[in-house]
Parts: structure tokens; sequence; C-alpha cells
């Protein structure tokens, strides 16, 4: 499948529709399989014990697969997330960036279903993993 | 089940150990059946549309039932979310704070879960359900 | 909002269309709020430990939900679960039906998200919860 | 990681332990980083319309991922599905076999997460995702 957006111009997006996550999140690498996100990892995504927390990295899946999804159908469709389920499998290592490697594996006319893991830069076993599914609202 | 903290506790707690989110949540109210907390929406919460975003409702139910637990076994466990699953069902409506209604499921020696309903202020309807296990460290 | 389906015509739906579970789930009771479903517990939903398998408590979820949501729309839609999350919590007890307590939480044009919990006949603890995504295919 | 039981002694003890769906599952390969294994489907698996049910695929995931955390740490130990979650994302072909590809994500002393891709037979497509949460008991 063609991508409808390459990977400037989703960072390029997400600068502009996501201000409050500017600078935080960036596509990293991007192909017709998947699709890997960086989380700048600084002292807003901590938690006690100096590891990342677990809405940071809820917040770096749902951004990852929004993106993959307009990355295929464009940023004219507005898709909003309908379930996520997340398992936080290890503690991220303390100041590393976090990756997310994310796949779509579903992309119908209404829903589309992707999955992340999400590693410590560096590093190699998963620290999390996150399936998520969005309603792609209907072409006018 | 008597309570180990209440509802002054837990706010005191939530302000020295999760400073990042110092006032921007609350617990509400607290009994042996439940806790609600109080998002009290701002700027940072919002996403494009004017709605409150999807990581901060997961923010606030993973603090929802974090609390719900220690008031519970008390502060000197250190819980850790190992899983959740959450549905976000319709948008918040704008301009209100978000209240979450927990419930604690399961208080296991090694494994506790609990649920929470989303609802916008002076609402009815929830916006978003959400479940998580937490992993509860063995005493030393 | 009106039931389109009782008890009875649930029942009879049950039986015409999924015979392989016939006479196994049951609709005990419903109203505008909920549903409660029965499982005949027997050898088949027997797991080693004399305990009720996963897989039977799933299969009485998925039935619960969707008739609560038929009661509602009606036999003609052809509604497909596209998300479940379960959690398992304690062990059924043996020698005993299980019970499934199931709840809306939306009704949408597109979705429907419902919960339940079961519980073993006459216990009060909740074995397992599970929250369930239907998509309902748009009316010709 | 070494494997503690290969693919003879996981069918073995599948016919052994579990004789309910003795012959309709199978362990077809096994590795140290994935098991694949075979629903044969038949008459019982199938819902209206003549697709796999719902509940026949959570059950594949279930014994798939069952099967793969004891290949890792033998039959000694009695694990239990604690959570899972599952996404059911296309049709099932009718007529064919289903083949659940499993990886662990996760083994630690208490829990170990392990995902599933289902797919018909013969197709590449995957027909539903599922990642599940096992709690394994402590050495006595």
């Amino acid at each position: 499948m063609a991508l409808a957006m390459g990977r400037e111009a989703l960072n390029e997006f997400l600068d502009r529709a996501f201000p409050q996550i500017a600078g935080q999140v960036r596509v990293e690498s991007l192909d017709e399989t998947g699709l890997t996100a960086r989380l700048k990892v600084d002292d807003r995504h901590l938690r006690p014990g100096g590891t990342v927390s677990g809405p940071s990295m809820f917040a770096l899946a749902d951004v990852a697969i929004y993106l993959a999804i307009l990355a295929r159908i464009g940023e004219v469709a507005l898709a909003v997330t309908t379930n996520a389920s997340i398992d936080f499998m290890r503690k991220p290592e303390a100041g590393r960036d976090l990756l997310a490697d994310c796949r779509i594996l579903k992309l119908g006319r209404m829903l589309a279903v992707g999955e992340v893991l999400i590693r410590s830069d560096g590093t190699e076993e998963p620290v999390a993993r996150c399936s998520m599914t969005y309603a792609i609202p209907p072409k006018r």
C-alpha cells in the first residue's frame, strides 16, 4: 500500500495539531509495514523511582499508532481511539529515550487496529506492548 | 475492610509522591466500596477539538485505582500497573472536570484489579471505562 | 429505552441461532438497565482442578453482552464482537452454575460497549470481569 | 533459552491434561522464539454464517500461549490466565483450520505475557490478535 504521508509530513502535522507534545515525540522511520516513534524522555515523563510513567508510555503508543494510520489514509481523516489494551512488562531504563515500533494489523473502512512494542533506546527487550482500535469517520 | 488511609492522607501522598500531577487530580470521596477522583481539566489535558485527551483519561484512571488500592493496603506498598484496558465511549464535555468512580474488584496477595467509569462533571453517561491490574510486591 | 426483545424471545433466539450452546446458557432476567445470564455448568466447561475454564467464561460473557444488545436493537441486526478484555480474578466454585451480570455502557450507531461481572451462583465475589465492543452493521 | 519441553511432549500433555480439546488443537512447530498451534476446525467451532466463533479463537489463543510458557518452564508449573485482550479483525475463511503464531514477550518469576496472531491456514492476514497474562505460582 502506498503511503499517503511521509516522515517529514507526519512530524510537521504533529507539531501543528498537537502542540502539547511538540518536541517530545518524533517519527524516526516509516515504511509500508510499520513506523517507529521516539519519546524524548525528560522530567515530565518520570514517576517515582526515576522510570517513565505508564501514562507517558500510553501517550507514546497512542501517537505512534495514530500517525501510522494517518500515513496510510492521509491527514484528512479524523480517527479517534475507541479501545486500548496495554501491558507494562519491564521497568524502562533510566535516562534513555523510548522507541515505539508500530504495525497496523487492520485498516478497514470503519475500524483500524494497530499494535506497538515499546523498548528503551539501545535495548531489545520490550518494556510494554499495546494494541489499540481507532474508529475512522466516514468520508463526506 | 477498614481503610488504611483516608481522603486527606491520599491527597497529601499525591502531592508528595507525584509532584507532576499535583493540583490536577484530587480524591473527592472515599469509602469502603469505592473512591471518586477529580481531574481539574485545563489546557494541558486537551486535544484538538477541545476535548480531553485519551492519555489524560488514562492517567486519571491509573491514579484513581492506585489510590483506591493504597487506601486499603497503606502507603508502604509500591504497587505497579501491569495491565490496563480502556474503552473511550463518548467525547467528554468541553470545559468540565472529569470524575472517575473507582471500585476494587480484587485485592489479592500479589495482584489487585480495579475498574473505573469516567464521566464529565454534572453528567451521568460514562465517557470511558477502564480496568487495570496492579502487581503488589511481597512484604519484606 | 424500551426493550425490543424480552427474556423469552432472547432464549428462543439462542436456541435457534446458536444450537451449539442451546441448553447451556439461559437469560435469567432482563430489564432496561441490564441482563443476567446463567451458564449451566457441566463437564464440558471444566478444566483440570474441577474449575470452569477460561474459554467457557469468555463464551458466557460474549453471549450475555450480545443478547443485551439484541434486547435493545432487535434480532434483525447482526452484531459482531470486535474487541474483548477479560480479567480472571478468582477460581469459580466447583459444582455451581455461573451468573453473568451485564450492563450496556454505550449503544451507538456503529459501536456498542458492554461489561459483565461473572460470579458463582450463591456467592457475591466476582470470579471474572469482561468488557466487549461490538460492531453494529449499518441498516440497509 | 533452552526449551524444557518439545513438540511431542506438549502434544502428549495436551491430550492427557485437556481431554476436552484433545484432537482439536495441535502444536505444529516450536522453537526458542515462538510456537505455532493449529485448531482443526469442525462444526463445534462454528457460529452462524459458517465462520469460527470468537470463543473458539479465544480458546486457541489461550492454549497456544499456555503451551509456549510450559515449553519454557516445564510441566510442573500450574500457570493460570489472569488477563486477556483480544481483537477480532477479520472473518476467518470457511472450511480452513486456524493457525496461532505465539510469542512470549515476558517470562518473569511471577507473571508471563504472551501474544498471538491467528490466521486462516493458507492465508497471511491475521483474523485476530490476542495478548494474555499468566500468573506463575511460586515454586514450593
